[in-house]
């Protein structure tokens, strides 16, 4: 019985999110599909993490177990020859045994791209925010966040999770000719937490909420506190931690 | 009477280039219809130069004549607020009327981008290519094209110009994570010349061709000389100056 990890892109645009779940088009469906074509049996993917509908990925990660003689090599040429464009298999590597893509993974990046005027090219990968925003006073602001904090307020109401403490290590703002990337490094991440984030950040960079207010919002453990959730185009999984 | 000069960035994937036809779904096609129906008049609108089938705009330009008191901010919204979402206008300004978008424009800037694994996000600005390549090698060697010179090699066959002599200002060829971008300024392109020289420089890159045979090539005059014309989703007319 051999352990195989994927790396996985996909553009989330065209789907219902990763998790599989009856008549939607899925990420984790199509794959599965695949799978199952490829080896003839009911194959069982997990994978590090769900992602909504419209988010996109460039690096998420999912392991599975086979009995098969094929190659990596073979494994990679069928899954990428039968599924479909808007999901590329970017690398598949034999693991231990033991290995979990969502139990073994230690961290996540996220990126949040903001379109800086309304694009044509890669609209569907950039969200345009049409106030001018300080992004030196947003990449200050946001290093609150750094650290051990309960992020409750930037999760989306009725979660249903046991806690809300989560551990940032690293946030960026940097800024391009016609985009502004946020990005973020975290143990974990709970429902809409970057969206809430960067709707909140947002909103001090254009002058609509005091920076201090960041430090309140974070304390006050509130959903309404925060800024709003933005769109999911703009969200991109960037990269899978082990 | 006012002259309108448009900077225009466009997704050419769902387009049959920039050039209005009958019955064909074309950029200038969909300006002037936008043009048309918001100053209720038809309405001539002069491109910087074609576009082929499946080529994108990061600043493509235009001008048109009006009789119109609608202010320039007026103009571009109502524009943007009718275009489809794969043409956005990014800028419109006031020019003197001798200005034309064709005949006033000094040189052109096309970016070409090679994909280095089969990619889901942006798969649609970018061409993959199977081969290992070096791209030391071919900065190196392409610098061979810059100058005047008779492009004839570059241009596909049967190509209506008067003649085939283009100055080549700047080649660049860029490695990033995921991408190869090949960058070119000229005073003018021929059809196709930069996916012919893409094409061939690539080849050299894998090793198929020897370096020194790019001069020949350029010599022969003969289209056949080259290497193959490479997809258009890969193209993007990056920018024009006057």
């Amino acid at each position: 019985m051999k352990n195989i990890k994927l790396t996985i892109e996909y553009d989330g645009t065209d789907f219902c999110g990763w998790q599989e779940q009856p008549d939607l088009r899925t990420v984790q469906g199509e794959i599965k599909k695949s799978l199952s074509y490829i080896f003839q049996t009911d194959i069982k993917l997990t994978g590090s993490g769900r992602t909504d509908t419209g988010v996109h990925a460039a690096e998420q990660v999912a392991n599975f177990y086979c009995h098969s003689d094929f190659t990596l090599y073979r494994i990679k040429a069928a899954l990428n020859g039968t599924l479909p464009k808007d999901i590329r298999i970017i690398n598949v590597e034999e693991v231990p045994s033991d290995f979990h893509a969502r139990f073994n993974a230690k961290k996540r990046e996220y990126h949040y791209q903001i379109a800086k005027y309304e694009k044509a090219i890669n609209r569907y990968y950039s969200w345009f925010y049409k106030h001018k925003v300080d992004v030196e006073l947003m990449h200050r602001t946001s290093q609150h966040l750094l650290g051990r904090h309960d992020f409750q307020s930037f999760c989306q109401s009725k979660s249903d999770v046991k806690h809300y403490i989560c551990n940032v290590e690293m946030i960026k703002w940097e800024e391009k000719t016609d985009l502004i990337i946020f990005k973020i490094v975290a143990n974990r991440f709970l429902h809409n937490m970057v969206r809430i984030i960067v709707g909140t950040i947002l909103e001090i960079g254009a002058g609509k909420i005091e920076p201090e207010t960041l430090k309140l919002i974070l304390n006050a453990k509130d959903r309404r506190s925060a800024g709003p959730t933005i769109p999911a185009k703009g969200l991109i999984l960037f990269k899978v931690y082990y």
